[in-house]
């Protein structure tokens, strides 16, 4: 179940500033991603920005359905105010087994509302609106929310960093892990179940305080952790 | 404001372990610490427990509405479900001019519910129902709740790690950085007003789950800040 070194990535909303970033980090690391967006001619758009990034970097260029279908695991990093409206329109692209991972942070500016803040999802939070809206059997894990897009662009930026992973199953965030780990300096942390995302998601917010108080483009590490933290 | 080498802190519920953790670490660092606790006699025995640990400190006993009054910064560390009905106590114990940093967590533990799960508090956050509860002019940072009682109360333990703080007046959470990094390896971090206290509060139940994921007492370092955090 843990995607092979030359299994595609689907990165839908790779148009955007962490969908790009996290494009490029994984095709540096050899990963063939499939880039999605909502009109394909920007993900063509998107692709040829990739490709000049990471010469050596194999992308595709498809709408976000087409990405979707294209790849084993898909990466959902969308504003919160296009999540539903992308997860209904994916209802029938994506497949039981998938890996989605997401990376959506409901944060109140989807409404005009402060970056700093959250809104009440009612589900709890994107990622268990994702769960209900994807089709059953698609394999959902949260992640993403702490790694700045800004360091995630700029390839000469050591990360040194933490993702705080949630999902219920334990097989399914060490999937995740492994693939996300083989961008240099992040390292995977299990949070526990799905429903953590609450608490993982705003600190999208609370990073984005931090960054406005300093000028600085933050991330989370956490401390006192043993050195193996996947079996 | 800031308050100087040998004023005295109160710890309101410094019988916890995180209030115990606190004072014997504030105690090491020079500060004589107002143990307060409801019951004047716990007090007198958590003082007893805390000279034994740090023989050189100073310590001395209160309920809680006598250390209040003993100290122009006080920390309030009490269980949630104790939280309101501590500082409906405390209203004629705490003035205007007093800083209040208040650790405490609405984990839904206080309603026999998951320590990994929040409850909602109408006020938004602990730290807000302190504001409001608190008489007028006392100056509420929020702050603590990303550092393990355990690691606070195991003198030999190195910390390494953050302490978040929030609150609306800058002037008040560099009072309590000032306080607070006189323990060693505690950083404070300033992530913006008092609201953002509803995120750093559910770090506590993030943390836990991690802890019982791993067995250890993690904590939290915010990576990519400047070296000086407080001008």
């Amino acid at each position: 179940m843990t995607p092979s070194t030359t299994d595609p990535v689907a990165i839908i909303g790779a148009s955007g500033a962490l969908g790009f970033g996290l494009a490029v980090r994984l095709a540096r690391a050899g990963v063939p991603i499939a880039i999605g967006s909502r009109d394909a001619g920007r993900a063509q758009e998107t692709a040829e920005r990739a490709s000049a990034a990471i010469p050596a970097g194999s992308f595709s260029a498809h709408d976000n359905a087409g990405a979707a279908r294209a790849a084993g695991t898909v990466v959902l990093s969308v504003p919160f105010r296009n999540h539903s409206e992308t997860l209904a329109n994916l209802k029938d692209a994506l497949t039981p087994g998938q890996l989605l991972i997401d990376a959506t942070v409901p944060l109140a500016a989807a409404v005009s509302g402060k970056a700093t803040r959250m809104l009440g999802v009612w589900q709890g939070s994107a990622a268990e609106q994702a769960l209900e809206m994807a089709p059953e059997g698609v394999r959902v894990v949260s992640a993403l929310h702490t790694v700045s897009a800004a360091s995630l662009s700029d390839l000469d930026h050591p990360l040194g960093q933490d993702v705080l992973l949630s999902g219920d199953s334990r097989e399914d965030k060490r999937a995740a892990a492994h693939l996300l780990e083989r961008i240099d300096g992040l390292r995977c942390v299990d949070c526990g179940r799905l429903e953590m995302a609450r608490i993982t998601e705003s600190l999208t917010a609370l990073l984005i305080a931090v960054n406005s108080r300093y000028k600085v483009h933050a991330g989370i590490h956490l401390t006192d952790l043993p050195d193996r933290l996947w079996e």
